[in-house]
């Protein structure tokens, strides 16, 4: 029936389905159309190794106390138990950033505090990198937000930077900033991500710095934006352990809020407690000992040699472009290959020519935005075997 | 530091804390300041009985199969796993009720669904009961929507009808109705809730229904607003397993959203879908695993025996208020038990008073609106022991 309800008209303004419901999509049609073709997926940015033994253990351990009434727990407290918002303090001490445990609010996974956390803006600018993950674009449209778009491409290793922004008209703006980033692994150095913290400070500006890949920097790119001077006054952070720890399907990730942020009197860590009381109920305890777990010392170590797995696929990957003398970003400090599509071809042409030619099913660049096209993602998620194979497969149609 | 960013004002609107975060505050300090003191606590709505065993065993297996290569998952689908939504869908017909699967949209609770499904909506007047679960209006009041309240009270039973609402001006509300209803237990016959269903379709209006305590129906009170001819045409509904398979602290509700129902050519589903598959990740595997246990015959029955404990614990309440002679509404088909506060009391000065001089912890009815004043919530989520101890200690004082 046709209701005369008004719905919200900026859902308009988005493209109809998300990025990867479209591939899932066409790789769904092409395999119901070719059933005997072995098709490998470096698509999606999804783990494909099973959690580590410390998490396992710690979930099965919470998942007995849940059926006996003297362990059993209800309602988890909003922001997360305190062992878990502890574990997460401690794990930001590995690399020299000290939180305090009420700055980190736990939660199901960064994709969702990306989306909600725009609901606690007025009226700003919003400045997002292109190409970047679709999400904050989306979730900022979403709710009619006015975005302004900062463009990166081979020149700048896709890395945005604030030059050319007027940030002395005391109008902030609300930053994304990725790193290291999806889809193109460009990942910051301490110099530049200092620049866009100035610009922050000098504007008035908050940054919204998606960590979400940190655990694979094994060098001295920062792991957070809490790294550099002065980021606790202008940076709110959001991280995950979708890619460090394989919890894609097991859902945690958490927002640091220094304390210290406000505007016009409002802080803004008082307005993420209240929405997320009013609108969310936690992380189930089971999972929350399964994260504790994962951040413990031993978890981290398990959960290491994953990340290692990954990133040494994603190297496999670069050393075929390499041979190729085909332009890349990422491959290193990054699960991400980013590759310039060979022969001119568009994103989605090299989408249809690699899913027919090669069975393997990648994501199109022009999926994170306008500066993405011409340019492809492959991951480091899959098998060693499945990505030795599609490599194999690649490079003879390349 | 002060930033120059502008923050959403209607934040600004809604009392600072959430209900339960200051119950919980007051209950704290009180146990500080009187460690000695044996609190307990019918206050806040959360089960206490563990999860039942065909839910642990099936978390388990779940469990055991994530740290194995062969059968660990990474992302769910987004809008749950199609065994989950299938068992979504067989609950249903337990009353009655046809769905399809792909109406079915599961998710981590009704109060998440309940405070997201806001985004859909344009600049509609909000109908709201009033008292009712505080979530509805504050989600509302922090998106800057027009919200009027629909009083209840003793004379209609605490039951909002559309009487009097004007529904022949072609301007369509969003109406929010809850039954059994958080915090009254008042609970729509098939003919109450027939005339909303009347009133909607005449005004094009939408209903989002929340059936999160329909477990706790045993007579021939309808379960589903589906139950309800015309429903389909204008009806969305929101349920949890919190209260009916003791999920609070392990997070599974859905939303359905029949098809057919659209406004300006536009259909509601796709924009749950598109809202869902950008801000939202689904729920963690081992969850949906539990869930589907909980949904099956075996756990459908086991759950039951717990739900209607908690429903002899509302009972025994509400004999006690019998024998006082003091009004109420709940203690059946319901967990609560809606009581008047004795002696012209306001709802928190009976809060102070039953915490200090019974140590027994309620929820103050002025915190679910302002027909809630003068009213109180108990709640039979308690241990049977506990119940009849605060039984005891409340009959001894009022």
């Amino acid at each position: 029936m046709e209701l005369n309800v008004k719905l919200n008209e900026n859902f308009g303004r988005v493209a109809e389905s998300y990025l990867f419901s479209d591939i899932a999509k066409k790789v769904k049609a092409y395999s119901a159309a070719h059933p005997e073709k072995k098709i490998i997926r470096l698509g999606i940015g999804d783990v494909t190794l099973p959690l580590a033994p410390a998490v396992i253990s710690a979930m099965q351990k919470a998942t007995a106390e849940m059926g006996e009434k003297e362990t059993f727990r209800g309602y988890a407290p909003e922001y997360g138990y305190a062992f878990l918002r502890e574990a997460i303090r401690r794990h930001y001490e590995n690399f020299g950033v000290c939180l305090s445990d009420d700055e980190i609010y736990a939660s199901d996974g960064a994709k969702c505090d990306c989306g909600n956390i725009v609901e606690l803006f007025g009226d700003n600018e919003v400045l997002i990198p292109d190409p970047v993950y679709p999400v904050y674009l989306d979730s900022n449209v979403m709710s009619g937000r006015r975005v302004r778009l900062i463009e990166t491409g081979p020149e700048n290793g896709f890395l945005p930077s604030p030059d050319g922004l007027d940030g002395l008209d005391s109008k902030g703006y609300v930053i994304y900033l990725c790193s290291p980033n999806n889809p193109t692994g460009a990942t910051f150095t301490a110099e530049g991500l200092k620049k866009w913290v100035d610009f922050a400070r000098e504007s008035g500006s908050l940054i919204i710095y998606d960590s979400a890949y940190e655990a694979f920097i094994f060098d001295d790119h920062p792991r957070s934006i809490f790294e550099i001077e002065g980021a606790k006054e202008c940076a709110v952070e959001i991280c995950s352990l979708s890619k460090s720890a394989g919890f894609t399907g097991t859902r945690c990730g958490w927002t640091v809020i220094p304390r210290g942020i406000s505007s016009g009197g409002t802080y803004l860590y008082k307005m993420w407690e209240r929405r997320q009381a009013t609108k969310y109920n936690g992380i189930p305890y089971v999972v929350q000992r399964a994260a504790e777990a994962a951040l413990s010392p031993e978890g981290e170590a398990q959960c290491r040699e994953n990340v290692k797995y990954y990133l040494r696929n994603a190297k496999t990957i670069a050393a075929m472009l390499d041979e190729k003398g085909i332009f890349y970003t990422g491959g290193s400090s990054s699960p991400y290959v980013w590759m310039k599509c060979p022969g001119g071809m568009t994103s989605w042409e090299f989408f249809d020519f690699l899913l027919d030619r090669a069975n393997v099913v990648g994501t199109p660049g022009a999926g994170f935005g306008r500066c993405g096209e011409g340019y492809f993602r492959l991951t480091g998620f899959g098998s060693a075997e499945a990505t030795a194979e599609a490599v194999d497969r690649i490079s003879k149609i390349i």
